[in-house]
């Protein structure tokens, strides 16, 4: 006995130019991981356009084999190139925006980076967290709100920089101080903080890599804007991991990972004044900035509205 | 004196989730490479419609960045896993097919594979080019002709094939005969060719690394079609680099990296004559295949018409 076919007959399994991501994606099976497949499929067919796109001659397709090969062979424990492309990419600033849609007038989040350190020193306000005495010294000072401007007291602010060489402690065990510019304050029952430090400045990604020789080849230098980082948490709202930007970095407009946002630049105030300066024991001339941190409270992450 | 501002005001440089590829791109230098400005503004547009796509979350964004490292950390001198990943994912086909549009009627390219070796054994018509013994034998004969039938002489037809259990000599030295299931031949006056070996047969690709369990998680298999690899050459003739199929291979429809097409799946036909037999020097039964490979003119490849 012979079925009956079908009205509409089932698309040839043969590979073919133009239903070629048609044919990749018709492969996978409907038992495999209901995310895995569309993940994949979005992929293949992104992918698959791109190529057709850029009609890669083989040699090109072998230059972008070599690279990605190399990309990961570059990677160790301590030195992760994947991450490095994502962020020179600006896909590692897109899959956090993405994580991290707030409501208007939220601080906005901006990347983790890699040298963010778990338990760092707690430390009442006002304490110096450049430990070996070099670069411009800086008082930060502000307040932790919720969206309405009440404040959020016992809020936790991290808060980790380079030294005035642009390395962060870490990248110098054993050369700078343990923890230097790195400390955790909490905010009072009015929801102030307080700390001193130094100006930050613009430094290096790590560029000797394949990442480091794309960013050269695209016309494009590895450094990032100077900036201090923070992570702010409080029970009850959605933690932010932040930057805060200084206003007269040339390379503000140039990050190297995209991270700059608008409304994570700050205002420097330089104050020569000695009175000043002994009211918060720095000899003048030292740098003053007023940073608030607006929480929101944590809500379903919604598409951005085009 | 101030300078009369332009009409449009330029982009902002700061990144914005709906703007987050202009914004990349705009970070090239305008004395970058011309084709490399080209190629990456396209991988960043895709890569960041894609991200936006699938909106992937934090861990999953790690486990892209994972896999991509260790399938870098899986290649060495002789396994390219990078090449495995862009095989099964068709864009390895896709690329030859980019670069080998040919006139309708002209024999079509498929992938190269890894198991080419140049300079194999020249051989006379009709040698066997099965030194190990094993498996079904098979005649393969057949006629390099242009596209309008007339023969090519003197065409070099470069053919290989894994053994009866679906290994490459390359891939077993020491313990397959050198040049296992490997030879050159070249056609007649008449374009004709002919030699013996064996049956093809299915044999999965390696699948111990990262793309294996990728294959796995999608509910894919390894396995490659049975089929035997060609390099048809003549002067003044663009080069084929193609496969004849088995028609009864289990795998045909699902071959892992889509290296099928339609046109190159062969007729092949089991001859159970003893006659027959002798008059090939085999024993009774054996399989017989006719194939003709037909060479187009070198020409300015052209987009597929849609």
């Amino acid at each position: 006995m012979q079925i009956a076919s079908s009205a509409v007959p089932p698309a040839s399994p043969y590979f073919e130019e133009a239903r070629s991501a048609e044919v990749v994606n018709a492969r996978m099976s409907e038992g495999a991981d209901v995310r895995l497949r569309e993940v994949m499929s979005v992929l293949v067919k992104h992918l698959h356009a791109a190529v057709k796109e850029i009609e890669p001659t083989h040699e090109e397709w072998f230059t972008a084999i070599r690279f990605l090969t190399e990309t990961g062979q570059m990677c160790t424990d301590w030195r992760q190139e994947y991450i490095l492309l994502s962020d020179i990419l600006g896909v590692s600033m897109l899959v956090d925006a993405i994580n991290h849609r707030r409501p208007s007038g939220a601080t906005p989040n901006t990347i983790l980076g890699p040298f963010y350190v778990a338990n760092a020193p707690e430390y009442p306000n006002g304490t110096n967290i450049c430990l070996d005495g070099k670069g411009e010294p800086m008082v930060v000072k502000g307040r932790v709100t919720d969206i309405k401007g009440n404040p959020i007291p016992n809020a936790k602010l991290e808060v980790w920089q380079t030294d005035d060489d642009g390395f962060y402690d870490v990248q110098q065990k054993g050369i700078q101080p343990d923890s230097n510019l790195r400390g955790v304050f909490t905010s009072d029952a009015e929801g102030r903080y307080w700390f001193r430090s130094v100006k930050p400045r613009h430094y290096p990604i790590p560029s000797d890599g394949p990442v480091g020789k794309l960013l050269e080849a695209m016309g494009r230098h590895p450094n990032r804007a100077a900036h201090l980082h923070f992570i702010v948490t409080a029970p009850g709202f959605d933690p932010v991991i932040t930057h805060i930007f200084t206003p007269d970095c040339p390379y503000l407009p140039e990050d190297a990972v995209f991270g700059v946002k608008r409304e994570l630049i700050a205002e420097f105030n330089k104050i020569d004044d000695p009175e000043a300066g002994k009211r918060v024991g720095f000899s003048s001339p030292f740098w003053t900035v007023s940073w608030d941190f607006t929480l929101a409270t944590p809500g379903k992450p919604t598409r951005e509205t085009p």
